[in-house]
């Protein structure tokens, strides 16, 4: 080794050693008769001090050193004169007695500092410096961490991890494949996995029983801010199991992460169903760190002649606890938050319960104080508290309030990232309808097992059938979800049949899996966690590209290596592909 | 649960009591007044039993339950009278109390035992049932372990795993990479990485120091035997460090494997130079499970008048210890053995050393006893052993020897697969001349850095010059390798114009590479291994498709899948595709 110790691990202990350190300068201070350097490495930073009276030749050296530079030097650790109790390694320094300059460095381009000058796309093109950030290192450490102790714990609990390949048959279902092209099979085409779905089912009927895989997945989507072309999936299977065996073993391996990777033991999970949690929360996956459910108040406020409550399909609000005594300006500024295009309400209802026990509304005119009395109690508010209420069409003024709920749930502080509220949601609905292509989809894929209670369903009226699917919810976040799968072949032909496929189609698709249920499949089950995004929760970000070493941009590009890039012409023709020209 | 024990944890210790069991029928027997069952799941087989007496209908329906089909059973567990000692369980039986079942089966097309009567095809077609004969499996929990235990090694030694892109950018260089058109970006396509050379590199540049990731790896390449499109890497880098740190850190990792998963401790790695194992091996990757090594024979043998030998570049042979008493057979079988195309030798020597001390030659008439006793001399030979020796052209007559030792070794019984010789070869060549292109190319990759001792030698006689390169060969086989890198950009651009790059070509394919490299890039160094390869040779099989779930055959299809196939046209529509017409 090039070094005796990191630059993160000396202290007063080590005091009047030999020590060499390899890192790269962090920041130098010329003091007149002393130079100091900070020397960092991976595992922090230790100051390196040079003195113009001991060794002037040296410490002239020393003042030519540039940022991020890096060094080996060699010297004594000394106890500081000026210690630095922030630091691990802030009650000494090293008396340096020798400097080899391993390589130099150009100026970079913005500071290697957690909060640095530099803007993201900067940052992404030399993604290289900004890696050496404290604070991007602490989110791949943390990702390192999660992995690891997953590992741990399914290995723990006798999971086998199976790779499955990443050259796949392309499926037309669901999401859009990355594909590509095959040299040996001419006009063909593999895919990319959007997930190891089909293959953790075949690794249940060939009898593995516990399986899992932190696996990449593929998805050619149009990016948003939170989506990436690539991302990794905790991916799990389990057979001879119900939906309760999978929630305990999952809830497990999350009770696990919270303690060993951020130290914040939870207690066990709630549970709601999918259509509570729309009723209160407006959302499938609703943030539970704080109450402010919705009440419903159709039965309340209609009949008084206020025409958008009578029209309204649904009238529905929050209790806003405390913030009776809002101003003008905050009542406008929530009215005009609603009112933006992403949340489409028309308009914002309040009523205040002013500490003196009267009641104030924007809808005076329709209500007297009796009447807001009623409204209150509905809310069980007390004074100081503040009524919101949207009224419209069921579904979207769900969602818009919803959204109106996570804002003040914000501005009372009450969606603090170091706090953390997990919770399931189940009994999702098995299908969901498309107007645009007028046919169902399945809601979480086509092998979900329906409710065996709803199976008749499927024949009468196939929107209220439920699955047996569930999902993790942390602070608002959908971590993961999965179900309990169809191990029958009959229902997979009739859901099959329920979602348009033809006989030809579902045999091209999904033949091998269909022939597969021939020969003894067990009743199993399974999860798919997001990786990038627990790391995002458990990191207090909002951004999963922060938990990637190499993330590509919301264009598909990765600005650091210019990737897609053109091919050469050998490339295209080895592969018999020819480019349609630009129209 | 579905169950209360799995099918490989019953003993004597837990009869009497009442248990559910799940499992597939491995095979039933009908012995009239008695039924038997054997249940199988991952964990073992246990016998059901059916008493007429007791229950005749239980004991009926069992007799129709055929094999692969899926029980749920519940029953007491018994003590045996017929104690199967080869057996965990097979001290005790079930008394069935109940049966459900959860799945039928159709009859599968091939036996699910070790050794089945599927061949290979069909076996790969219905890949989800030869998962299911136990040796099958032996292997993935063999693979399951090494990854896991290669995981416990790197981050007890303070490795960090990163996952690096799958998507990135094509490069020419190398073997020939898939690629995967971007919609969003048309035109252009990433490439799948072939390994993560560059990110790792870019890595430690960042300063992460000590990296490793369990990566999937893809090379476009015409398939041989043991080759697949995708395989898995141990892929690590590590900073600051000299070679001897890689050798000893994964020489670590190794011995560590040994003991942990297959129970082999091994003492420590001898070492040899890509030179000697040439000069005394005719081989890069040497199996030295034996000796026999090559002894050369110029000075001893030629100015007979033996033709051969006088014009030969090279006269070479190995001793065949005790074999002096090969028949004439034996003997017409080693000179076909090298006779055949794909060695190429056009004959063979040999010579027997009798017991009564006597030698006898394939060229006597050459050679009397006295000048043949030299030989022996030179062989260290004792009365017994056998001398075989060939002439020809250097290169090509140490690769022949050394496919002849590799057979004799084989005869001699010397290449059990059950005991283990692991060694480093060092000091590979930087570079090798291919005739065809007429140019250098890199003989690990254009990374690799020269032994600073050669580096003047770039310019004078490079294919001279030795690379810090190294490989872990186990029994024969290139387990990993690896190499220090370059990190100063003026050796680097050196490099990249011995290998005839133009400045622009290597700017355009590497030039962020380049770039970090003016950022102060660490010394760095690293390794690679093959994990579908190493849990082969811990398996003791010659192929790498035994240890992966779902392989692919040698024109690289998933036959079970039925992959790659065609897309439809609106897949090609939106990725701007044309497929040119076959020819």
């Amino acid at each position: 080794m090039l070094r005796t110790h990191t630059c993160g691990e000396l202290t007063i202990k080590n005091a009047g050693e030999k020590v060499t350190l390899c890192g790269w300068i962090q920041r130098s201070r010329d003091l007149g008769g002393m130079t100091f350097i900070d020397l960092r490495d991976r595992y922090g930073i230790t100051q390196l001090a040079f003195n113009m009276d001991g060794n002037a030749a040296l410490c002239e050296k020393a003042r030519t050193l540039g940022r991020e530079f890096v060094l080996q030097t060699s010297g004594t650790v000394i106890e500081r004169s000026n210690k630095n109790p922030k630091m691990p390694t802030g009650d000494i320094e090293i008396l340096v007695e020798n400097i080899i300059v391993l390589n130099e460095s150009k100026l970079p381009p913005f500071t290697i500092e957690d909060n640095s000058d530099g803007g993201e796309e900067l940052r992404m093109k030399y993604r290289y410096l900004d890696l050496r950030r404290t604070v991007v290192k602490k989110n791949l450490e943390l990702r390192h961490k999660l992995s690891a102790e997953t590992r741990n714990y399914l290995n723990s609990q006798n999971f086998i991890e199976v790779e499955t390949p990443y050259l796949i048959k392309s499926t037309p279902e669901g999401a859009r494949d990355f594909v590509v092209p095959s040299r040996m099979n001419q006009g063909e085409f593999y895919a990319l996995p959007q997930s190891p779905q089909t293959f953790k089912q075949l690794l249940m009927i060939a009898g593995y029983d516990r399986y899992y895989q932190l696996v990449r997945c593929f998805r050619d989507e149009d990016l948003r801010a939170d989506r990436q072309p690539e991302f990794t999936q905790i991916d799990c299977e389990m057979s001879f199991i119900t939906q309760e065996d999978i929630l305990n073993t999952f809830e497990g391996l999350a009770k696990h992460l919270f303690t060993t990777v951020i130290n914040y033991p939870v207690k066990e999970f709630p549970r709601i169903s999918y259509a509570d949690a729309m009723k209160l929360y407006g959302s499938d996956k609703p943030d539970i760190r704080f109450g402010m459910k919705f009440v419903e108040l159709n039965t309340v406020v209609k009949g008084k002649n206020f025409k958008v409550f009578d029209d309204a399909e649904l009238v529905v609000g929050i209790c806003a606890e405390g913030c009776g005594e809002y101003s003008r300006k905050q009542l406008d500024e929530l009215t005009e938050f609603v009112k933006r295009p992403q949340i489409g309400a028309n308009g914002l209802v309040y009523v205040k319960y002013n500490s003196d026990g009267t009641l104030k509304s924007s809808v005076d005119k329709f209500y007297n104080e009796e009447e807001l009395k009623k409204w209150a109690e509905a809310f069980n508010a007390k004074p100081g508290d503040l009524l919101l209420v949207l009224a419209g069409k069921e579904e979207k003024t769900r969602k818009a309030l919803c959204e109106l709920r996570l804002e003040i749930g914000n501005r009372l502080g009450f969606r603090k990232s170091n706090v953390f509220a997990p919770l399931w949601v189940i009994d999702f609905p098995l299908l969901e309808w498309d107007e645009e292509t007028n046919r169902f989809y399945a809601k979480h894929h086509p092998f979900t097992s329906p409710k065996p209670e709803d199976i008749p369903m499927l024949d009468t009226n196939p929107v209220d059938v439920r699955a047996n699917a569930y999902d993790l919810v942390i602070n608002g976040v959908e971590i993961g979800g999965g179900s309990i799968r169809i191990y029958d072949k009959e229902l997979q032909k009739k859901m099959f049949k329920t979602l348009g496929f033809t006989d030809e189609l579902a045999q091209s698709q999904f033949g091998y899996l269909m022939n597969a249920f021939e020969y003894g499949a067990p009743p199993h089950g399974g999860i798919a966690f997001g990786v990038d995004r627990w790391c995002a929760v458990f990191g207090g970000s909002e951004s999963i590209r922060d938990f990637i070493a190499f993330p590509k941009n919301n264009a598909g590009r990765d600005v650091m290596a210019d990737a897609p890039s053109v091919l050469s012409q050998q490339q295209l023709d080895e592969l018999n592909l020819i480019l349609k020209q630009k129209a």
